[in-house]
């Protein structure tokens, strides 16, 4: 709500071109809600439930909008990604699906079931030694050597764009909203949604919610200052980024009203709620956002909410071991 | 298949006016489809989510349309039902909504989450001890003593019309299908669900399953003479009936082509992987239809197959328990 628009890298135009490029690709998924939640919150929830998404979470959104805009010769080269989550998999599908030989840069003391999803969507796994080597400078010098174009998880504009497709949905679906609660690591899918919601709903308050040991992206909006974090300890797996990027911070401070931070145990309470209350299985990370809505930290009585899920990529062995 | 439709204690009619009772009240659950799982099995899959009904069931159904249609006498004096799962929630949410008093009959050992669920829905719990009392006389003394009318889980021709409108839904919004995998306990679910397919896709082929260790519907329909199991030890508690009665006996030989059993290690796979790769929380009961279709038993490639996921209620302790 400061910065002019026009001086942004993403604007509603490239959402609402993002949408045409995703349509009958990636799945509409359904806005669910519950009387349980409204109950228990005294508002009309909305839950945008990408972890009904292809591999699972919103990440193929963006990627598959990156790999789509690819020139033909960068589409022939091929791409690279350096993930040990869920944006591996976003890109290896997308690749697949665009005819784009992709390779993704893995520890190899990844969970096997990661590696095997991330071939199964026909991915070239490349792993490393965590202690030996440094993921950026190893996928870098893949890429350099084979020609590859990188694309990065959150940092980029057409992974942003992809990603706000999930709140152009939402608000198509239920209007306008007073409120919209976004989970927050590298900021891709907030920023982007901040920008459909600027453009589709212009009175929602766009909320961004991050685990308390990764506050990176709240300190950084509360001081106007990119700030940092070193490998966090959280459950939220896939808000471990080390900071909002050089693209997505910009439009956070654009079009983000207001930053917060939930504990693991709330963050876990509120994974725990939805599995047994609206019966979806959702990531730690997936539930950032309810977690920050449930919080009540801000004036949600009455309102009409959204809560976007970004994912349900969990391994039941682990959560089972969280939650017994 | 087999008997003539007019001596039948269920029509379609019932399902139709079933249908204009729950409208507006009973959630009109999702239709969820899945690239993963068409691809595992080669055909068109449409799973109707009851696990996201109102109380987490299907249950919720029958249990409406069957005390909507008592008397006011009968509203006035109350309604009694003896359950220790999924019928007396709904029996108790039925009833607070409609005004009606409900006395539920619950063992004492009963789980102390189902026993809050069912107070918490507004139902009055009767607890007993299960090593003194047979909960069927009892239930009848409480009955008879206060006037109140005992909603049974299965048996009752409302109960049966009411659950069929879960078909009629799917149907709906599907249109016709090649096959429907339905789970059945006492047959409430599955025969009401017959008529309807019956009836608006004619060409359906409907097929109840399961568990192996309660396999009494199987051999009841095999041999078309009641067949009756002992407290069969399955992890589908939903299914642990006894028998089919004598409502929904006639019923499913009229209108059901296949009864089929799977073991309860095959259904704690399928129920594992609607949790994974659906990211839909399933209990065991409720995977059974799922389990009946991956057994690949029914040559279903290239078809459209209705799938109903009766229900999500589950003890995540529990279900740790049995996964890890």
């Amino acid at each position: 709500m400061n910065a002019p628009p026009g001086s942004l890298p993403v604007s509603y135009a490239d959402v609402a071109d993002a949408a045409r490029r995703l349509a009958g690709i990636a799945h509409r998924t359904p806005v669910l809600t519950s009387r349980t939640v409204d109950e228990r919150t005294g508002a009309q929830v909305f839950f945008k439930c990408e972890n009904f998404q292809r591999m699972g979470a919103f990440k193929f959104r963006g990627a598959y909008n990156a790999l789509a805009q690819l020139s033909p010769e960068a589409r022939r080269r091929g791409v690279l990604a350096y993930s040990s989550g869920n944006h591996a998999q976003a890109v290896a599908l997308a690749g697949r699906l665009l005819g784009v030989r992709t390779t993704i840069v893995m520890p190899e003391d990844a969970p096997a079931v990661k590696l095997a999803a991330t071939r199964g969507y026909g991915g070239e796994v490349v792993t490393y030694d965590r202690r030996a080597a440094a993921r950026e400078a190893l996928g870098a010098a893949i890429a350099r050597e084979r020609g590859l174009t990188v694309i990065p998880p959150y940092d980029h504009p057409h992974v942003v764009a992809g990603q706000g497709t999930a709140a152009q949905e939402l608000f198509d679906e239920a209007g306008a909203l007073d409120w919209l609660f976004v989970c927050c690591g590298g900021g891709g899918l907030l920023s982007g949604c901040a920008i459909a919601a600027a453009q589709l709903a212009p009175g929602c308050k766009v909320v961004g919610v991050e685990p308390a040991a990764g506050d990176d992206a709240t300190r950084s909006f509360r001081t106007r200052t990119l700030q940092t974090v070193h490998n966090p300890d959280t459950i939220a797996d896939g808000a471990r980024t080390p900071s909002l990027g050089t693209v997505t911070f910009p439009l956070v401070l654009a079009y983000v009203h207001d930053m917060m931070t939930v504990s693991d145990a709330d963050l876990l309470a509120a994974m725990r709620y939805l599995w047994e209350r609206m019966k979806i299985v959702v990531e730690p990370t997936g539930a950032l956002a309810a977690a920050g809505l449930l919080a009540g930290a801000h004036d949600t009585r009455g309102r009409r909410i959204g809560v976007v899920i970004s994912g349900g990529n969990v391994d039941l062995e682990t959560i089972c071991g969280l939650i017994t």
